[in-house]
């Protein structure tokens, strides 16, 4: 039986394994998690509006009655390419190294701070759900702090919040952070008003959503201010720390609270195919591996990347790290494996582009669906819609539809838990 | 205005801080945590039928509308009984001390692992949160692990799980883990078959639930071994590492996965009053605080203490650390202010026993209501019910009663999550 081995559960790699539930493989699919993660809906663990436990799908139960699939919890870190075998990091048990006859490598991508490595431990990105906790945790002590402290200069410092990077996961964490302030708990504390916390979001680029038309960037604009969010495009962050962050005009905002939402990396497995590999040319300049139009390594007909990991250009391009391309690109890569099987040879993949949504607090967003674009309450009813959707698990989908049905009606938010073991921080 | 001070918001300080709503006072709740924790479902967590946050509910938002009551996040880390003011410890802010007229301390209890310290890092026990999710991500880890590892001696110790101490959280959650291993996870694993693990229940009394009528712990025994359970009473442990149990018979048992539910200890703040006041005979041998008829310090009757903390006598012996007994006294020291504001002089508190109740498994229960006294499925709706009433919120009662139907029906349950940061662990 053709052994295909996948790397990684997120959309790409759990697409990909679904894909080939019809076909004559033996698949194992490793990850270093137990589960799926519905990452576009993070910002809404990291800001108490839903429970890790309900954007997050055991792997198992979704593969459960896929006959050909098995399921691994392990990291793979290394790869013997001229043996078929990956390597699998030295866990508690011996079985360390896996054959395939094909791979495809769906790892993804992790917070990319610049070469700042000082910052991460200040700012907390969001790409795992331990991220999303720990901002969340931040978040909700921030206000704690501030109620408890006596003095007008820290208090006002503790009530200012930054968020770096106005892409879609900023923009949606400071809507749903002003939401927070003015009215989730609004009437929750007795010495600060958290409605007159600074929530400030800062962007490189002369718009906030630089990716949308500028039309819908200037709509998501106005949405955000009038949420009392207060956007500053064309800056840049020199310097993070404990109690401040500094633009490259020199200008220092007082802090202790700073959210990063500007970039990504590629995951660490794309070094080590270019380790193997060698030229190093096989990665472009952000550390994406660059695919042939087959989604394949070149001269490596058994190795696909899809996904964040994966460089791949359309007219003239590369196609952006979002869900709906790692899912394709999963889709792609199954159906080209099972055609080889039969001696068809398949197209090369074509990204089709559905479109963008995000949402600004509530009931407002923007839609930029081709040639259809909108903003206001429909696109925030379209993005409701298509995330709870795809959502995995249907007692999921329906959790989280009540617990949005409740939080709409009530300004409430249910999960609103500072957790962790550094408790409370110290900083 | 009169200040009330309640150190802790767990069944106690709840109870004291919404029964002085409509009281003349200035009330102040000081807790580490900005959550209220149902404590009775912390094992369906640790067992992966429910989220964290469908058993906490932010302290805020249960004393919101309480016009009269401020929360502080904060540590209660000592007192000047004198000067009438708990000590904060050092946080971010310099608000460190809280004056009172009246404090009620209700700062509950701890893991005990009975002078063994080293048994605390390898045997989670379920007082918190925290725990409840490293005792999830040890259980789910020791099947992921079996399923990597081809040794069959190795793999025999990975699904071999020992609980110690057969009180109501022992027997819930060997209930719980042998429903895992049958059926839950029954069809997810290719190498491995979950309903071969053995599920080791230790406990040193000669029956399982031995604060229970004899003839209810017969009862929970047979449940339990018709469940998978091996109930091994009259056993107590002396040795714990990585690998093994050792008994007190000499016998060792190879396993991974220990799980503590042996004992709770006085929080640490009864120490901190016994050293304001001694002398030490203040405190009981396990360190509880033995108070006046009143529930007061004796010598002291500005200072409540009630819930796990506190010793009270009633017939004869102490009553026991639940939470009825902490939300009647509760209620009682909230009333006595009142009282005396008026005053008044209340009678001394009188516990009144509604019972008890534990389930195992699915459909299985065993209920002790005075001179009633049953078993099975009425037990287990009648216990399903109780919990289910005592949720704080509506939202979460809900969530938890849709979980328990889809996991009812479906034998899945949705929150198989192994989170948190030593992620995969290495023992």
């Amino acid at each position: 039986m053709h052994r295909v081995v996948i790397l990684g559960s997120g959309f790409g790699g759990l697409h990909a394994a679904q894909a080939l539930r019809r076909g004559p493989v033996d698949l194992t699919v490793v990850d270093r998690r137990n589960f799926h993660l519905f990452q576009p809906l993070l910002y809404q663990v990291a800001t108490g509006s839903l429970s890790p436990g309900e954007i997050c799908t055991p792997i198992r139960a979704i593969l459960r009655k896929q006959k050909n699939a098995r399921v691994l919890l392990g990291e793979a870190t290394g790869l013997d390419a001229a043996g078929r075998r990956v390597i699998l990091a030295d866990g508690a048990t011996s079985c360390d190294t896996l054959r395939y006859d094909t791979l495809i490598v769906a790892t993804g991508a992790q917070n990319f701070y610049f070469g700042n490595a000082s910052w991460q431990e200040i700012a907390p990105g969001l790409k795992s759900i331990e991220d999303a906790t720990a901002m969340r945790h931040k978040i909700l002590y921030a206000f704690e702090a501030a109620e408890r402290d006596p003095d007008p200069t820290r208090r006002r410092a503790w009530l200012t919040f930054v968020i770096v990077g106005a892409g879609p996961t900023g923009v949606e964490l400071a809507g749903a952070l002003a939401e927070i302030a003015r009215d989730t708990l609004r009437h929750d504390f007795r010495a600060i008003h958290p409605e007159e916390s600074r929530i400030l979001l800062l962007e490189g680029s002369p718009h906030v959503l630089p990716s949308y038309p500028e039309k819908l960037s200037m709509d998501a604009e106005q949405s955000l201010i009038k949420l009392g969010v207060l956007p500053r495009t064309n800056v840049r962050v020199t310097a993070i720390d404990q109690a401040s962050v500094t633009l490259d005009s020199g200008e220092r905002i007082e802090t202790r609270t700073v959210l990063w939402a500007a970039g990504v990396a590629p995951s660490g497995f794309g070094k080590v195919l270019a380790s193997e590999f060698l030229p190093a040319a096989l990665l472009d300049k952000q550390g994406h591996v660059m695919v042939s139009p087959d989604l394949t390594v070149p001269g490596h007909p058994e190795i696909f990347v899809i996904g964040d990991l994966a460089h791949f250009e359309q007219d003239g391009k590369a196609i952006p790290g979002v869900a709906p391309v790692a899912m394709q690109e999963g889709r792609y890569a199954a159906e080209a494996i099972l055609d080889r099987l039969r001696g068809v040879t398949r197209p090369p993949f074509h990204y089709h582009d559905k479109g963008s949504l995000a949402v600004i607090g509530r009931a407002a967003g923007v839609a930029d669906l081709g040639r259809l674009k909108f903003g206001g309450m429909l696109a925030w009813l379209a993005w409701l819609f298509i995330h709870l959707m795809y959502l995995v698990q249907f007692r999921n989908r329906l959790i989280v539809f009540i617990r949005w049905g409740f939080q709409y009606v009530s300004f409430d938010r249910g999960a609103r838990l500072i957790t962790g073991e550094d408790q409370p921080p110290q900083n």
